[in-house]
């Protein structure tokens, strides 16, 4: 099984990743959603052009250095940021940025919108901010629709930005209260005497009833192309949707319901999601990921049924976090080895 | 606080490893234990160095591109790697490591052990193999003393190889059982005419029981030169011997009771060994690290009492992985940052 690779690898399949990005799209184009795919899941500028391509608007970064490694070599000419950046370092390269490509970011409260301000006072086009909003989440964004109404008109009335819209990472299931919290908003806002242009929700659990926020312009998206065990397990793709896999080489099999395979969190991470164990070893449903240390896994099953050497690949719990751990993943297309591309965007944290 | 310095950014406070460095030797030194450091915890050749420098007989890796990655240098002339090395790849890479520094291994299956001796068949000086033994961690490792003693003669028959001991992954808490068990395999295996010269033991947790296996003849361990929360946690050590810590800054405070930092999985990771939380803040006992995603990490309070814009240090549940997440770290010693320092054996799985 691919006897080329040195294990452990990370596989991707571009036949699979394609279907993905295609079948989404769709969905997207069919429900009149603008898609906005968030790279984080694969990092790689080829991926996102493949996006592009495809049909979506633009991309979603989660950090500035994200979006410099996905722009640098050229065809991504829109981004949104959803993170409230700060500090003079970052937002001056924010500026840079805003020189390449259609740039948009987000901001929750009034200190990251003065360092955005003061680093785009007297650029040529203001910088485009939405408001986060906390819709359920509770991790960052205004509490309320009165509280992104305020800070929306404190937008409005800063040099260098404009008030763009609103954004939400909503929680898993949420869609009814997401479009509660968003209309109300929109009513509040525009009641000010601004205009709400981008609503932007997104999240890979609800890809599939991204429609039921009527309310929202553009849906952002990561997991999809790649997908993984935390989706198939909350039946929202099945294994055969699966782009990214784990290859490893089984180095002992110390009992008969116990093999160690070469691969651990350096990996696969200790994401769990919820879940029991760490992957699903495809082909073996019988087989539970049952621990891992940094460079070891171990597999359990009443009967293991493997000798020393083999390979087997693993459906990771989380296919993002997967990403960021190798240099390089393996490009693939079914059984065919396609070649080694670098992951511009890992460990890219600032 | 470090306030050049742009965060996420992982912390390493020179003093304070140093201090864990003599500590630990004098340890050993009292106890007549080589000490053997792991280098897993720090993948920094300067580190290793510095350990050797103080005394440690040798390193440890646990894959051969991290061994490789350490000898780059120069000044490390000793490596055990303590991982059932498989594949004419790496057993390749393993000869050509072994003409620069001297070398062993560990094996705990015949697939291994053929492997090895293929590869080293007709090498100038034989390659060390130590037996992996199970007693009681349940990863790899042969599971009884009859079964050490039956590979280590077939170690022992082997062209290009030779039998130099045994090696444990001792279970936490378990030091009476692995003096037994090892003195038992001795016992066996000297009854067969052969001589047991190295018995290598480890693990960070028991650090100041490592003379209660007095069978062992060195110690290896990789977490006391940073330590982390599960050490303390445990009683093991103090945050004051603490000397990895992750620099954060606060993004944002939507509420009395949470703030949000610019830092996730990406640099914390997923890693909880068995605790609640995923890290400790410095100086802030009530604050909980409640939930990380990707790039952001949610802390809670009764009162949380940040503003936006703060920097904190967090003591990571598991510093060995932390050092695994970004291309370099910042040396620091006290409140003066020395300069950043690349992570040569950083994702080196192979």
């Amino acid at each position: 099984m691919f006897s080329d690779v040195d294990t452990p690898a990370v596989l991707v399949d571009l036949d699979v990743a394609e279907a993905n990005i295609g079948r989404f799209q769709e969905h997207c184009n069919t429900h009149g959603l603008k898609l906005r795919p968030h790279i984080k899941t694969h990092k790689l500028p080829m991926l996102a052009k493949a996006q592009m391509k495809a049909g979506a608007i633009g991309i979603t970064c989660q950090k500035v250095s994200e979006a410099e490694a996905m722009v640098a070599e050229g065809g991504i000419d829109d981004v949104l940021i959803t993170f409230n950046i700060l500090g003079a370092e970052k937002t001056q390269r924010l500026r840079a940025l805003a020189n390449r490509v259609r740039l948009s970011v987000v901001a929750d409260n009034m200190t990251v919108v003065d360092g955005l301000s003061t680093a785009f006072a007297g650029a040529e086009r203001p910088l485009d901010v939405l408001v986060e909003c906390d819709t359920g989440a509770a991790r960052c964004g205004v509490t309320s629709p009165e509280a992104a109404a305020s800070l929306a008109g404190l937008i409005h009335g800063k040099p260098g930005l404009r008030f763009a819209g609103l954004m939400t990472y909503p929680p898993v299931g949420g869609e009814a209260h997401v479009q509660a919290w968003m209309t109300q908003a929109v009513a509040v806002i525009e009641a000010r005497g601004l205009r709400v242009d981008v609503i932007s929700n997104g999240g890979s659990p609800g890809m599939w009833r991204a429609q039921d926020v009527s309310v929202a312009t553009e849906y952002r998206i990561g997991t999809y192309i790649y997908n993984d065990r935390s989706l198939v397990e909350r039946g929202v793709v099945t294994w055969d949707d699966c782009a990214l896999t784990v290859l490893a080489t089984v180095i002992s099999v110390p009992a008969k319901d116990r093999a160690v395979i070469d691969c651990g969190t350096k990996v696969l991470t200790s994401d769990l999601l919820g879940l029991d164990g760490s992957g699903h070893v495809l082909g073996r449903p019988d087989i539970k990921v049952a621990a891992l240390s940094e460079e070891h896994g171990v597999l359990t099953a009443e009967s293991i049924g493997f000798s020393v050497g083999q390979r087997l690949r693993i459906v990771p719990n989380h296919a993002c976090v997967v990403s960021n751990m190798l240099d390089e993943v393996v490009l693939v297309r079914n059984e065919t080895i396609i070649g080694a591309e670098p992951v511009a965007a890992r460990g890219k944290v600032w």
